[in-house]
């Protein structure tokens, strides 16, 4: 039986530090790469990137949008990424933020977590606005197949507030509820397993800045990855990145695209670029 | 120029009254229907129920999460469905759910939204856990090409209340400023292109109950359409419809998959449960 996510993903960044290259294929990318905006441009900058980080990062992110755009040749072509990034060694979070609810979400995990299915990498994202508990039969899903989940909590654009700061009648804000959720399912994995981290992340946002203090979000209990953007070089910095995450530093998977990949398409450029983005976030989060 | 959604979808449910047939076609249901599980089996459900009900209703809504299950395969049988849908006169709301910010929320709306886009409908649900203003790239691309949105604001699920419930420091719930900010988009819309209904509609589930009520949310303000799941049969009646909808009710878009698709695989005997699912949700919105 593969081993949980949360075991694995704490073992792959013990050994290779805290980066997730996002691999979001924009339409500028491609140009800047000399690559044409079609799937086959497309195809020729996913797995030159996955090739390229391979062995240096523990996780990459394919951008789900970046492959739809081009419509079902995209979605294939996505399906050949995880593949690759797989079969190198690489973490897969495929980058969908899908969430539903019943037998419609039930077919997002079949989608995305079930072994066998071609979009299923290692863990996906998701967004609760349907409530924490909608996303069950993913969270079931990804429990049987070894799987993990990161389900959007708080995020740094300035819109996600209106939804993200609203508090239940209670006055618990959405983020710590979505927070806490997760940190229950955490505490029964860890509880089971032993494992250092459990299998139910989240994202959040490196430059929320004092919000997450403001709402009381506490991200050490949550034990499970978080996935930040925006870690090091134009965002967070260290002093930052203790306000937001705390005791949970050593939790974070910091994502980062264009950084990586402007570096391109040069595959040796590419890979220093993301051990020095590696090493940026390692130090940022220490 | 095309000409908006909001305004083409107000004159074919004047014509055919307001059922969006959706298509989900269920590991169950492909079983009900002698179909095999595989995108072959997904492909002779969407098109045999495409083919059955054009005419009969204004609208369908193939649900991505049971096409994505089949991978790339399944999404290629969603852009056949799409191709179909319109060919035969629907309105085709693509059900996607999807939200993203920035670059990433802009590619998303180049999938769904772009002329020539394989997956593009008329329409396509968005979630706004990222807050509404992330999702303006759909807002404008749709603008431009006369295609129109359906976000969640408030569901029935019990899970959603967590989320969609909460209320910002002002007091507002999320599900009303959610409503409030597609009122003000329809608003401008309609001011400039005297249409019946704006572009921006939202969803919005029947069988809410009192919620609507106790939260301050003003469907008749939103001027958009408003996709209902749940309406007549085991859902909501004429009472619950009119306490949730109030004046708005002209507005209300019923969806109904498994009523209309149980009653397959005959075409006519899915035509005629489309005819009556129809006629049943004009009288109870009536």
């Amino acid at each position: 039986m593969t081993p949980a996510f949360g075991a694995r993903l704490a073992a792959a960044m013990a050994d290779l530090g805290p980066l997730c290259v996002g691999i979001d294929p924009h339409a500028s990318l491609l140009a800047a790469w000399g690559l044409p905006d079609d799937p086959e441009g497309l195809r020729r900058f996913a797995l030159t990137t996955v090739e390229a980080v391979a062995g240096a990062v523990p996780a990459i992110k394919p951008q789900a949008a970046f492959f739809e755009r081009h419509g079902s040749a995209g979605v294939a072509v996505l399906e050949e990424t995880i593949a690759a990034g797989r079969a190198a060694g690489l973490l897969v979070v495929v980058d969908a933020k899908r969430g539903d609810i019943g037998s419609t979400m039930d077919a997002y995990a079949d989608a995305f977590l079930r072994d066998g299915s071609p979009l299923a990498g290692d863990a996906v994202t998701l967004s609760p606005y349907l409530g924490f508990g909608s996303l069950s039969p993913a969270v079931r899903l990804a429990g049987r197949t070894g799987r993990g989940l990161f389900v959007l909590a708080l995020t740094s654009n300035p819109e996600g507030a209106a939804v993200q700061h609203a508090r239940a009648a209670d006055g618990t804000p959405v983020a710590v509820s979505v927070a806490r959720a997760a940190a229950a399912l955490n505490a029964t994995e860890i509880r089971l397993t032993g494992a250092p981290l459990g299998s139910v992340g989240l994202v959040v946002g490196a430059t929320v800045g004092d919000a997450a203090a403001r709402l009381g979000l506490d991200l050490a209990a949550v034990r499970g990855p978080l996935l930040a953007p925006g870690v090091g070089a134009q965002g967070a910095g260290a002093a930052e990145l203790e306000a937001v995450f705390g005791d949970a530093r050593a939790a974070v998977l910091a994502a980062s695209s264009r950084g990586v990949l402007t570096a391109g398409p040069d595959p040796a450029a590419l890979r220093a670029a993301a051990l020095r983005a590696r090493d940026e976030a390692a130090v940022a989060l220490r």
